[in-house]
């Protein structure tokens, strides 16, 4: 803001000239993906490592950084390690980055979810625990066993990655017998800079939470770019609470967002998008139509004689046919399936 | 837009490979201004200039241009000189300008005001007729003459940058007499890249409207630069048509913008402010509040023990008083005196 | 710029309150294309048009344009139409545009080169005659007279966009006549968003040199958006004068830019990239490097296992092979064709 | 980068879609500061935070940090406790930051210069010792013994923010006695977001190095802002490498940089400002020049008769006067000192 009349309260003499505007760290960007049907469109990161596993950050800071970044919540969910710390210059124990994190998040009012993550080789793979109530418990020998604990505590089981690190992603007994017994809540089909087309299909067929997360280690705003967003899950929620984003991700009410793309059941994405769209007739006669993108998701509209962009934030004048159907190309219902829409907007 | 999934329908073969995503002629601006009060905020800039007078572009292109830049509607205001155009080499009168724009205008559905700019040297200055219906009988050796012919055409009457081009902002006899017979509308507070802090001060005491405006001779996007807002001016209106417009220029609910900064009238500056933001309470003991502010207007708060700045479009977490007046330095409402607004927000 | 101490020597008082900051017109942008082999790399567009044919913008106003948006040169290459002006509101002739153009380049110290359209419906289609001395004879009822008169008043003769508008790029006897009578210098393989991918094997394989041009009729900065750079020619010039710019064009020392990629002779495109980017060993058992792009262009460099983005103005830390081919995936050499380098860079 | 063919060699298929473009890690900014008369200018944060005190990164992500921001090197400085890290949570020792950080910075191929910062209560306040070789010896009850112990490691001693916390900036006899007897060799004028312009005299009158420096503990580009540059100190290095720098610190070869305003001498500032700016007559008649400034610093030039920009990355066509002196306005030499220059450019 350059002010016409600069009348400035701060400190400002020979000995001390503060510029407290210069530091950025009470501001938070606003992410716009608007909220449809009574929902709370909540922005939510459920993959996150600190320095007490082998993340770069304090827990603290991963927090600060998501209320910063524009998120509504946070899980931290740093791996565990049969009865040490990965670091060995580290003190405490499984629960402690989740302390420091809740603690953090109590102060500043920001949702902070207690989670971990179990770790093997393949076929296992790797799973987090979110919404668990103590994380030493789960450091069994055995993975399954810790899935197990976790659910005793009420957790909601995300399947992450299921690529990594082979680039295969393939359902293991292991898996299958988990998700029969409803016991996987969710599948990761976004991670860190990764997209798992096949799992788009699982999550739609086997009716579980399409989750996307960045996974992050390092420090988020150095990883992604300075414009950009990282993977979330969107949670849409009856309440802006804890609780109500529990009860959104039980019930399969999510789409992972990444790299401005949605996955998603098609009853959710398509109400997103007409949230974030308001269409205008400009002429009737030659289909021109102006169309304004509210939200901070751009959207690419593809129908039998061409395809047409709505890019966030602007507004866009253009021709669509008057009725028929439409394909949105960065809406994905399931592996090389695009949502479909009819026409007009 | 970088989709996933690259389905594009453009024809892409060896011979042609079109990019129409490239060409950006379609693309609107947003800008976020709230409406409140059941008025619609709408940008307006009611000085503007062609190539048929000293201007750079074309009329059709200043309508273009206007709609690219996200101003709801504009005012085409060529200069009369006496019987001839100011350029030798075009052909038309001085009609031909306006009846262009309106072409395009009615084109693209986006409101054009025909207006004109009546310019002698001081002490009459230069003053715009708005929603004028023919421009040609204004081109008068006297430009009392012109006024009186424009005011029975319905004319808004604007008096132009007073402070241009002596840096002396003077109400002379002629304009004294203009406002005691209520023959002049509106007194432009900012122009092209000037203030004019002491018109603040008519504008309130005299009760004409707070006029900004770009006064625009070249393009608009090379002038300002890439990210800039031309100088506008705010109309709050009934409806979002030319006569909503109109009745509000009339009624003097207008506000003036030019850099993060706003002068108008209390009534509506604290209305404005009160739909940009929403605030939070974090932590009640503390005071410490959460605030967002959804518009694209930036505003800076200022109380006894401090300063807090909300910029446009992001959310700050910040200490404020529980209660008692804040000044809003951006805010205006006459010379050296901002807007008073009561805490908590 | 935000200063410490702001000591403002502008005139800043009740009456006015000037910004001069805020006028951006003599601010040019500056686009980093590098020099290289004793050559200087000009940036050209050959193409333009103004308010005198059916462009926007009066002829001064295309020169400014260009100045502020990092060119080092303009052609303005209005058309030609039988004996009167394509808008009746405008008077002059068809040297008229190009004469205004002229006397601003000549006060702002930029080269403007005196052009015009030849158009015609396929199979002749558009020929753009640059360095004309009058374009008043080439205003023929045969386009081929106009040729021949442009050649004698030392003409470089471009074949704009062959593949506008049928979306077929094909050599009629016409082209094929004037090519082997070395009548036709340069053919545009990129056009305002276009790409004619064919028409780089015509340059190859017929010796002209590759153009590309905006074409442009709009105002630029909003037609191409607020930080894309338009189609150029780049000239590689043994001085930075029209002069020099002529010579080059005659023996075909140029590439086209757009959008990012490079169309032009491997002896340029590979000598401009080695120009653009410094490499470092980081760790020579390893083979990580660090890269530096110093240039305004981003490069993709690919090799048998794997490729590179060398982003414009950044250093990358990446493993490249030790040695072997590369291809620079946005350097196209000819159709379908990549500019083939050997490693290490 | 928007390639034209994306001939991608990523991992492409149904079961992972890898986007390695979006992983920014190995990527780094390009800060565009001019080497001069035979010295590199390397860009140094001297003064900085991890875990292993009260920040908020591990310190391998304190160096990749600095990396990709631009910076040539970065010195770890964790404050000092008797006999015990600040956190419970950790081990080690107060070597166990630098040591992590000493290693990252070998891998790639960085500057890191062991350092720690001696902090007591005023009148001692707070110092940084730089280029020591071992900090668990510094932890003494009496800091003056540390400041010996350092110096006997050969170590920097720079004089941190005396402004803070009281916003007082005082020389009391503790540090009058060790500047007298050259053991503080640097001060700091520019910390975090604050600028102490009386230490601006001191430096230039005591021959100490100007230093600016982020004493960053949380993460700088969410604590900085998206496009901002941290505070650092020029350091004017004979070569660059650790050596280099240790020479230039305690030859007095440094300049302060902050927020678009550097403080330092008058020689090295001048060269500095040469070497970014290019200056071309337009109109020698009229006074007419073209400055290009190369650089990534914004200079303000302050003459009788009026005030110039010069934009970084950008070219001006601006009037100056075409001889006499001026003051370039963000060039410290001094408390309320500008660096004066001679005309022309």
């Amino acid at each position: 803001m350059s002010c016409m009349v600069s009348a400035n309260a701060q400190i400002q003499n020979d000995d001390i000239f503060k510029m407290p505007e210069m530091d950025r760290s009470n501001i938070r960007k606003l992410i716009r993906f608007p909220d449809f049907g009574g929902y709370h469109t909540m922005k939510c990161d459920l993959h996150s490592h600190t320095v007490f596993s082998d993340g770069d950050v304090w827990p603290s800071a991963r927090v600060i950084e998501a209320w910063q970044h524009g998120l509504d919540a946070i899980a931290i969910t740093d791996h565990l390690e049969h009865g040490h710390l990965v670091r060995k210059t580290l003190a405490g124990d499984f629960n402690t980055s989740c302390d420091i994190a809740l603690q953090k998040g109590k102060e500043i009012n920001f949702i902070v979810i207690k989670g971990t993550e179990i770790s093997r080789a393949k076929p296992f793979g790797h799973m987090n625990a979110l919404f668990i109530t103590d994380a030493n418990p789960l450091s069994t020998p055995e993975p399954l066993d810790a899935i197990e604990i976790a659910l005793r505590q009420g957790a909601f089981i995300m399947w992450n990655h299921p690529g990594y690190p082979d680039n295969k992603s393939t359902v293991y007994p292991v898996q299958e017998e988990l998700i029969k017994g409803k016991k996987i809540h969710g599948i990761e089909v976004f991670n860190e800079v990764d997209v798992y087309p096949v799992c788009m299909d699982w999550c739609k067929n086997m009716h579980v939470a399409f989750m996307g997360n960045s996974d992050i280690h390092e420090l988020a705003a150095d990883f992604y770019g300075k414009d950009a967003i990282r993977p979330m899950t969107l949670v849409f929620a009856s309440e802006r609470t804890e609780k109500g984003i529990r009860e959104a991700l039980f019930a399969g009410r999510t789409a992972a967002y990444f790299n401005g793309n949605l996955a998603g059941r098609p009853e959710h994405l398509s109400l997103l998008l007409k949230a974030s769209i308001e269409a205008k007739t400009v002429d009737d006669g030659k289909g021109i139509v102006e169309v304004t993108n509210h939200s901070d998701i751009s959207y690419r509209i593809s129908f039998d004689s061409g395809q047409v962009d709505l890019p966030a934030g602007k507004t866009v004048r253009t021709t669509l046919p008057k009725q028929g159907k439409a394909l949105v190309m960065n809406c994905l219902t399931g592996m090389r399936e695009y949502l479909s829409i009819d026409l007009p907007l």
